[in-house]
């Protein structure tokens, strides 16, 4: 099977066979075992294919339902699990993970019945389908796919081989970077949330500033991300957003992050590097969430986080401190009944040595 | 008053007598008495008809806002409501409910403006309105409305007597079954949220699953329904989700549950038949969420959840252990107070008879 | 500099002794800082201009990082910030807020591809752009905009100066007010969410209600607002809604009230005037929130607020008890020592003078 010739032919699921051979590795396993998807280990399920860099990781891989791995070439033969090995394990996995990318039918260009703007440039090698509806003065890089009933406004740029899916809006102004997702619904640049009380009445803020969307970035369906008051909003290079996310003015996300469903994020906040927000946090305006932080589901986190730390609940702290917390909770019915009997005892001891009485309730 | 020539006319609000006349029941109370909806009994406000099956049903309709209650013919004549008296009140209820369903004014019909690819199928008794864009090889079936600036993916089916709302994404490949109502904004079939962590940058797992939604679903506003990583996202017959609810990928869930507004359910969750998942409530990954359980509004889920039980609150536990738990945090004032009155106590007992002192804080 | 004739050259950021002079005022500071956007005290940032038409306010101004504030004549001249004095400072810094709003660049009137049914009236002055989809017997406004791809439903009314963003949906005979802004991707008028148990599946309730938003309001992105059972979900005056707020049928709303992001409201809520929800917060339904109550964030309000109270929590309660329950939780491991000495201590008594034991654990 030469890959260059034959790649466009195949198609998930597949045999373990054909992606060992695929990546030229050595297969220790049934080589008709079906590989449905590629997966994390985290994640992995029954006819998963996952890689495994270390021992650290072989051996995790090896307590998941993953059907198979792909290991390095001084992996022990221990494996209890079939695997493909390989000299480079990371570089063959994105290879195969590349397999299982589904094919994109689309034609280049732009559909005849979109108007373009004479100021607006579109890329040759792009693709504006039918029902876009385009600004002026925008820039859509190459290869580059807009899909139908997307809005991009006034001056927005969209970098390279990026997907913009249908529904989408990038309001005016918003500049996107290369190799972005956008999945539909989202709306990139709407107004933020501000206003200032005059005689009784909210007199809206002006939001002159823009958004600014790093390499990379993936950004969930019906996802908001206002633009700034004034400078940009920043979501950094490689950021991924799930569904239903709100990030409000003048936020600024480091790279690498991770921000999982319906997480929202006040106006101001500075999150750094490789942050993981989990599903339903919400975060206070104003707030700085250090490096490689967590902030677990549904914490409500009102105050710093430190870098590297872990926080839970409402108000957010660190997560040992509120697991120590439930248990005490937990722990209340039995400590009320042991302040009980100790009343009881000193009753005991209290009438058969003293006379006078107290206000113990 | 014959029902089949003169349904068309009669437009709500109506007077009870014109309702029992439509059903030929026995009306007990005022005939002139407006009625201006229906509800179940635990949303009934004034102005409204509910239905009663059985006794208890009947008594619970009694202490509601409920303006009339349909009952059988056997039903107890105490009632200090009006009531139509019917042989088979469910039926009598739901050929009165179909009386408020508003007419629909659509021309059958797939509008000039919309281009449709050779290899897509629309039924003839079907409609698809002015700026729906349909992709290739897509079915839609008998008598479903495609409303306007909504996206049909390629590949897509969309069974019988559908209706889906403007501004609705099916993504491709997707699968919606008979008399499915999609509300607007709603994504269904956005890739799932999954990366593996190649050499400190994210690599995005294809998502070549789909989403199956089963018949008589209805989908709320803006919600948002991920593809699974293979095999299908499923949504069971006759479940409702509400406005603004994130669906992962791979999620499963069964027949008749109800899906309140902003739940978060996360990827691989499984949740059984009849279901409640209230307002906001959160599911983490991998979960089971047993037939009949209720999760109530906010939860975090964290944890399977058995048959028929109720969980509240962060990390959701039984209802009634979380109410204990509230009743002892109210407490917990009163508690120090009595740990504060044993010390003083003590500090006595020991002062009027023994001499060394201790470590008490 | 004349007012009239350069407004339209004036573009921010500006120096502080343009603003002066546009507003007619007194400076006291240096005339060529840079003021780059205007701002309410409380979210004031460096390089922004506040106002503070009182004492208390202007004090407060001092506190943040606003880089100069407008204020009356009368102000003490001990102020640490630069300062624009002026009789009327309200007046004066609504006209230099003025001044910041971005220029809309559109054309008046339909969009010739936009196809107008002969029962829609569309003022002269309002612009429909392209991509819209209008339904019969609608009305627009004077100077109204309606953006591309958006979706207004038949009988549904759009008041004068209104600005409806692109992606959204106004269904059916849903009344917009005057000066109404909808941010990208909204919906208002889905149908309630609202089901009939028969006989083991769940019959749709009919919504034949519809929504009222009153004038001056703003709606954020992906915003759902569903449509009542009877009668109106109703929106006051004033009323400021961020992105991916919930808002389900039957809800009445006050006037000046802001809503946080991802709030959700049940069906049948009524909140009074000038009330804050802030973001996350759920809202039970048929509760009842006072004028001027405060709902902190992710609150889980289930039962009525009383006017003028702040509430936090799950379930919802005065600030100040969850607070001190907050710190009687942290204060656990502490009172479980005190219990424990306790113990020890009466042990110690009871083995110097008495000899039974007991139940202790």
């Amino acid at each position: 099977m030469a890959p260059t010739s034959s790649r466009i032919k195949l198609k998930p699921p597949f045999q373990l066979g054909q992606l060992n051979h695929w990546v030229g590795g050595i297969l220790e396993g049934d080589p008709e075992l079906v590989i449905k998807g590629v997966a994390s280990i985290e994640e992995a399920e029954s006819g998963d294919l996952v890689f495994a860099e270390d021992e650290r990781h072989r051996q995790h891989a090896q307590s998941t339902p993953a059907s198979a791995v792909v290991v390095g070439l001084d992996a022990p033969a221990a494996s209890t699990k079939p695997v493909i090995r390989v000299a480079k394990p990371r570089q063959a996995f994105s290879e195969i993970l590349a397999l299982f990318i589904p094919p994109v039918e689309v034609e280049k260009g732009v559909h005849p019945d979109v108007a373009l703007d004479a100021t607006t440039t579109v890329a040759e090698s792009a693709t504006v389908m039918r029902g876009a509806v385009i600004g002026r003065r925008v820039k859509i890089g190459r290869n580059s796919i807009i899909y139908p009933l997307t809005y991009i406004g006034d001056d927005a740029t969209i970098g390279d081989e990026c997907v913009i899916n249908p529904q989408v809006t990038v309001c005016r102004e918003v500049h996107i970077g290369n190799r972005v997702i956008i999945h539909p619904g989202a709306v990139i640049g709407s107004d933020g949330f501000g206003y200032v009380p005059i005689s009784g009445s909210l007199a809206k803020v002006p939001h002159i500033g823009t958004v600014e969307i790093g390499d990379d970035v993936e950004i969930g369906a019906n996802v908001t991300i206002d633009r700034s008051k004034t400078g940009a909003t920043q979501i950094g290079a490689g950021t991924k957003i799930d569904n239903l996310v709100h990030i409000a003015h003048n936020v600024k996300i480091g790279a690498g992050c991770i921000i999982v469903a319906q997480v929202g994020i006040a106006g101001s906040v500075t999150v750094g590097k490789s942050v993981i927000l989990a599903g339903q946090a919400g975060i206070k305006d104003h707030i700085e969430i250090g490096d490689e932080a967590v902030v677990l589901a549904q914490a409500g986190v009102i105050g710093d986080v430190e870098p590297g730390t872990q926080v839970s609940g409402y108000p957010a702290r660190p997560h040992l401190q509120k697991l120590r917390e439930q248990a005490m909770i937990a722990e209340l019915p039995e400590l009320r009944r042991r302040v009980k009997n100790l009343e009881k005892q000193i009753e005991e001891l209290k009438s058969g040595m003293v006379t006078h009485t107290d206000d113990r309730s």
